[in-house]
């Protein structure tokens, strides 16, 4: 009875021995469901992205050690798995993103990718030649068309590919297509998922099986949900989001109709922008799914980082304000509240109500927090500056004295005791600049980075759910960076829901000046919202990784001049 | 009577008014000349790379209004520039990098690239679709193979490449091949770069003309070297390095034998990697020619850094120590002495000497600075901290307290006086990790982050090459961070000469530890400072940008993953 097992994992990049282990793991898993198949995620092997590890052949034999270990375990089973493989071919680069298929103890065949993501945070071009031909595999006397990841992402229209390489597999009568992919999340991801593996079950009237993996590497989440569609585009199994899953799929399950036409989204999309093109941007950026997600992504995030870095121990500046607030609660939920230690930082500018609204967090959530005054600090800082600043007035040099004070300490703290600094800082100020480099902008892991500000305040209304966990004057008080008196948000940013509704227009919509304000902003606010991105790019060069959760983070995905003059 | 111009200039990334005009100038120049066709080098118009400004439609559309401003000044005269094109076709991506032919205010002929390199600082794929039709261009009577930089770089045998675009174009029996090009400046590329021509012009049997620009674009230094070469494998003209240059070549000069050999490589390199390969590594880090180019590459990363952001002075620490030493004798070179200002922060472990050394060398290069003992904010971070310190002992964490006291001061200054603090790390000292986070490696613009400590050395004999600018006590003391009592680099690193070849093996060489090993170095050595490279990534992740001159620098053109677990 063929059947097949799919195994979605959290993989941990180039640690081989640590994935191969979990691959056997799988393996016996797969025997215990009594599974002909089993099937694993794209570059399953070493994780995905390797990135530049791939460019060292020492570390390809460790990718093809991990395989052979691998083989002793497929012993009356096929398991296929994603490793990386020489380009046996003496034309094109040196190697192919691959699958592999073993059987017995052999690799009865392998399949290289075709289409290979080179935008956004992905690179495959910069390592991997494409396929250049295309076989079905036969296993168990079924014929399988074999794919990874995005070689289902050109139905014949997608404007960045010449070739479908399932147009080339349809000719030789496939019976099954089978995808490994490492596809990660952004909250529109599961919709496109979703319309693309549909579309490609309905063009080709074949079943469907798609592999995708979990867990967070460094800035990019990956969030399971890998899926199986029988031939008639219904969605026959759903794995978990954000969490390892396992299922077994029989062979009635892929070719019998059910008419559960729940999950059959009509419409095909190949990019997370096109989900987001025709709604209000704040009710989509707030949507009740998306914070949901978002606050998933986030915490898996915070939880990986952690884990692979080999930390257990987090410390964070509680500045009273909603973005420390919010980036406390999801650290305490990832890492454990006694793992999460706070310092509240108080200035000269501080009003009371900031050290007590932090305060009451921590106690909400149980958190060890100490409170640390800067004053001293930052006067010593201004006496040895004096010689050199003389009379001249207090400006934006100051209020940088004092936020870097608090990444000093914070710093200091974090060394002594092997802790990592989470940073705050929301999307929205990192767009615009509004953040002091070695101060606030300080860290290890941003995890509010790719969050904007009204997306900051509904994750705090999603946070207090049950019950109020962030204090409401926290989440109700104005903005307010406290560097100088009476200093507001408002007085160097637009509200921000206009602020938040451009800069997603311009950073994930990519559209230019002339179209947001075709929209109906005022000229010169969108201009001057643009200038403030395009001219704060060297800051954000120097930033910390930032957990990724929407189509377009600042970050590798990125990718700006620094002294480039446009819009600037 | 048939002559070309070739016009090596410094665009501004995304500066269209700005490098139009520079192109109407260079037209000008050569119809003085009286020049039949004036030549520019790659993607002129927008500045070379534009990175994702090239996802902007807007961006895409004042590409195109630069042309048509060039246009009305193509009377009389044809002139080749470049700039990217729609890709007219509805496959593929939706641009080409091009190469334009302009005439009497007509577009007569575009050339698109083919080869689009993908690897280090390049990530051509993921703007561009490439030719997929080559056809040569009638030009004053003659055949033009119009090719674009990379396009020449596949003799056949090149393992990137799987077609070669004069194999195509040489089927229309071209009498010339003009190359387009934007071609990165590393201490090993000059030879790369005429090897690669003049291996074109043999197999061919063509002369050819290369038109490079020059100028820095954040971290990526362009070094000009524009080169006509005669159907003989003769270079008939080399422009100037690091500098604006233009030229007439005649048709003559194209087709003449001259007997001239000089330039002339016999081998053939796709790569700088092999130029450096076989030859004692301290010994070509720190060859004579090497040094020379890195101290004029360097020079002009800086100037042009602030040129272009918009900056006049810079400011830095100056420890008495070679690196700043070095660092601030180039500023000084490169902004004006009176524009550099320096700041010297001794410690409580600040040895006497240090102070007095970096006195001294500011007095030798006249430029401005102050004493700033850090002892006052030092004592205020213990003090603020001792309740959470407690009586644990001095360890890192206060060494990075008086780095980030620097770094503190620094910016304090840098915020007041508009100034860009200029960062000292050298590439050893990056590699291993050795430095501290928002102290030490604080900075707008990392000067030496690609230079080993033995070039940092090489660098310094290089400036006092006339007379002593660099204090001779400087030169010969050990390397010292001073953070503790008699601290030394050696206390926590190998010699720098091991270390430097150990990590140009790793780094530019891309060997693996077994590769290293084999040459003859301790294994528990090479494992070592293997892992130091690895587990310190996310530190460099949050590094200012560093001017490149190798073929494998920290940044945009390595990318490793950051939780990655590989020799770590």
């Amino acid at each position: 009875m063929l059947s097949f097992y799919l195994v979605q994992q959290n993989y941990h990049i180039g640690n081989i021995d640590s994935n191969t282990k979990k691959i056997i793991e799988g393996i016996a898993n797969a025997k215990k469901a009594n599974a002909t198949v089993v099937i694993f995620s794209e570059l399953c092997v070493c994780g995905y992205p390797p990135r530049d590890f791939l460019e060292f052949d020492d570390f390809l034999n460790l990718c093809q050690q991990g395989i052979e270990t691998i083989l002793p375990h497929t012993i009356g089973i096929t398991v296929i798995i994603g490793a990386p493989q020489k380009n046996k071919s003496l034309i094109g680069k040196n190697l192919h993103n691959s699958a592999y298929v073993l059987q017995n103890q052999k690799i009865i065949a392998t399949a290289q990718k075709t289409l290979l993501p080179t935008y956004d945070i992905f690179d495959e071009h910069r390592y991997f030649e494409p396929a250049f031909e295309w076989n079905v595999i036969a296993i168990e006397g079924k014929k399988i068309a074999l794919v990874i990841c995005e070689d289902i992402w050109n139905l014949g229209n997608n404007p960045l590919y010449r070739i479908s390489p399932m147009d080339k597999l349809i000719t030789q009568n496939p019976d099954l297509i089978i995808n490994l992919s490492a596809s990660p999340y952004n909250y529109a991801q599961d919709t496109v998922r979703h319309s693309v593996v549909r579309a490609n079950v309905l063009k080709y009237n074949l079943p469907m099986l798609y592999v995708n993996n979990i867990g967070s590497q460094t800035e990019v989440v990956f969030d399971g949900g890998s899926i199986a569609y029988n031939q008639y585009g219904e969605c026959v199994k759903e794995l978990a989001y954000f969490k390892e899953d396992e299922a077994l799929i029989t062979w009635q399950q892929l070719t019998q109709k059910t008419n559960n036409t729940q999950l059959a989204p009509t419409k095909l999309y190949y990019a997370a922008t096109e989900v987001g093109k025709n709604q209000p941007t704040i009710a989509f950026l707030t949507a009740a799914k998306n914070i949901e997600e978002i606050y998933q992504a986030l915490i898996l995030g915070i939880k990986d980082y952690f884990t692979k870095m080999g930390f257990t121990k987090a410390i964070l500046g509680s500045s009273g304000g909603i973005d420390s607030a919010v980036t406390l609660a999801l650290a305490c939920q990832a890492l454990g509240a006694q793992n999460v230690q706070c310092l509240m930082l108080p200035s000269p500018y501080s009003t009371g109500h900031s050290v007590d609204d932090a305060v009451k967090l921590s106690q909400n959530l149980k958190n060890p927090y100490h409170i640390v005054p800067i004053n001293n600090v930052y006067e010593a800082l201004l006496n040895t500056l004096k010689p050199i600043y003389g009379n001249l007035p207090f400006n934006v040099a100051e209020e940088n004295l004092q936020s870097r004070s608090r990444g000093n300490l914070l710093m200091g703290v974090a060394n002594k005791y092997n802790l990592i600094l989470l940073n705050t800082s929301n999307k929205s100020e990192l767009a615009t600049g509004y953040g002091t480099l070695y101060g606030d902008m300080a860290g290890g892991l941003g995890v509010l980075g790719d969050v904007y500000k009204m997306q900051v305040y509904a994750l705090a209304d999603y946070i207090n759910r049950n019950t109020e966990i962030i204090p409401k004057n926290i989440i109700t008080k104005p903005p307010s960076a406290e560097l100088r008196p009476n200093q507001k948000d408002s007085d160097s940013l637009p509200d921000y829901p206009i602020l938040d509704t451009i800069l997603y227009q311009y950073i994930e919509q990519r559209q230019g000046p002339n179209e947001i304000i075709a929209q109906g902003y005022n000229a010169a606010l969108v201009k001057n919202i643009l200038r403030m991105v395009n001219i704060n790019e060297y800051k954000r060069n120097q930033f910390c990784p930032i957990i990724r959760v929407s189509c377009k983070a600042f970050g590798m995905g990125r990718r700006m001049p620094i002294v480039g003059k446009y819009l600037g």
